[in-house]
């Protein structure tokens, strides 16, 4: 293992990026100066920003740090694309404690990289310093977009179709998966969980992707849905946002939210309620969205898309219909555990 | 005080962000979605970003939160100016531990706002989350700037001018000043440190400025720099990214360097040898910066400018005249002790 002193500050920036290419004409100037230089002529910019913080948004127990690269990156590329844009731009922010040697942020910045390759996304900034506890990560994410085709969270109208993408729940579902093997090594239970067959539970947890190919799809159809997110906190979280925002209501039924087979399995093993897990979960970066009616026949040549309910009048709330056509209100969660 | 937990996440960021105003045409959407949204017609869009820890790039035992707050965004518009460009937006990441209260947020912001409003800056979007030590801040700003005026660090040449503005290694005065009195106050010396007549150090270490007014002040007096940034590692540090990335060498010469004289005092108490502080001090945030022979006469109507040396052949590399002529070559400082 290579100390990190060895680089310095300066040095260690060159070697962790010297394999990062830039792919977009936009990029104009890249990592080595104050600021990066981009070129948006008639597009306008998005920018988003994200902070992980070890012990709050990963454990590196059972998070290989490719792997926390790669989401690190991607989850930040899934908010450009609930805007209806495209990333083009990434800045990497690191705070890294004495625990960590320079192989060790190699093996985050390839996940990085792997990400950007593969997104068609730049790396053009950074800034890395020391840190007293553990692995700090800020990334800060600039997409571009047709003024005229951004989509926003405030334009939910009555009559709208909800659609979420994907399925939800997994990949809090796969976190627990992570938990129980974590306490079972420590010794804390002696139930082993099994990983076989579960290995799409893991990847939804450790290597999302960011829905590129859904945004394509919309565009290529022509529907420009009315509101839309990414499904980061969770599927009534996200509701909530778009709800409040359009000041409208909406109706969801439990039996249309896209669930998937191993998930529900696995939730059912755990005693948990996987309609809860889709709801509150998070992290499944999926995309939720609502669409005008005239849509709905070019909707349904969409593959994993999924029709969840409607939106309403502002004063019926946010209400769950359940398979026994019960009604229940839903609460927005999101992190009130600080 | 009031527990963060009572807003929830939010409700955090609305609740802290509800007094900030937008100023900038170019910011369309800001705070509340999943990106903010920006529109550069045909300047270039600067981006720069900052993380700052708490126990690395701040000590909260001397540092008052709006300080702070002042702080951290200022020196991001230091990064945008030095490229020759008008910072717009930040965007803010917040990691935040268990010991702080809304209260101490509030302050917090209050000082990002002032900082806000006296560059004209809007604060456009943000995340915050828990964290489990202490205070992580992350600020990334968007700037903007005509293609033909954006000066990078690359383009120094042989016998161009070197200037610096301000005085140079007063706010790592301002740091030993308080780390003094942080020990008088734990009874580790009994040395109370006054603080009578350093105000001045104080504020530069507490509460530095971005040079907005030179590069003002170069613009309109039809100055474009060769190549520039700013002074936060310390003069030595930037002469040396000038010089390499612009593969040229320099000469400097130590009694040009513009020293302050209470911090030169100061200086002397602690046995400390000013023009190093000068070098390798950091956080002055002052401007560096190469120009044209052919603009001296125009520089030497600048208030507040200095010619430190020249620019030289890459084969004398860099070089620093002592006061009895003697030359010494300088060592690039920086971020060496992870």
């Amino acid at each position: 293992m290579t100390e990190i002193s060895k680089y310095g500050e300066f040095g260690l920036i060159k070697h962790l990026t010297k394999d990062f290419k830039t792919a977009n004409a936009s990029t104009l100037k890249s990592i080595g100066d104050d600021a990066a230089v981009l070129n948006y002529g008639t597009k306008q910019t998005l920018v988003t920003t994200d902070l992980l913080l070890e012990g709050i948004h990963f454990d590196l127990t059972y998070t290989p740090l490719k792997h926390l690269g790669y989401k690190a990156a991607v989850v930040n590329f899934s908010d450009i694309y609930a805007m209806n844009g495209q990333p083009k731009q990434i800045i990497v922010g690191l705070g890294v404690s004495k625990r960590f040697a320079v192989e060790h942020l190699e093996e985050l910045y390839s996940g990085i990289r792997l990400a950007c390759e593969r997104y068609g996304v730049d790396l053009v900034g950074g800034d890395t310093s020391a840190s007293l506890t553990g692995l700090t990560i800020s990334i800060t994410c600039i997409g571009e977009a047709d003024a005229d085709k951004i989509v926003y969270r405030n334009g939910a109208k009555e009559h709208n179709l909800i659609c979420a993408t994907g399925n939800l729940g997994t990949a809090y579902l796969g976190l627990q998966l992570l938990e129980q093997e974590k306490e079972a090594l420590k010794g804390i239970t002696d139930v082993n969980p099994a990983f076989e067959g579960r290995e799409y539970l893991l990847e939804r947890q450790l290597k999302p992707e960011a829905r590129r190919d859904v945004i394509a799809e919309l565009n290529k159809l022509g529907i420009k849905p009315t509101a839309m997110m990414d499904i980061s906190d969770g599927l009534s979280s996200e509701l909530h946002h778009i709800c409040s925002q359009s000041n409208v209501g909406c109706r969801i039924y439990s039996d249309k939210i896209p669930i998937n087979y191993e998930a529900a399995v696995y939730a059912e093993e755990l005693n948990l309620n996987i309609v809860t897990c889709a709801l509150n979960g998070g992290e499944d970066y999926e995309l939720l969205f609502t669409c005008d009616l005239k849509d709905y026949d070019k909707l349904l040549q969409m593959k994993d898309v999924y029709f969840i309910g409607e939106i309403t009048k502002p004063e019926y709330g946010m209400v769950l219909v359940g398979r026994q056509s019960e009604e229940i209100q839903l609460q927005a969660q999101g992190w009130q555990s600080l």
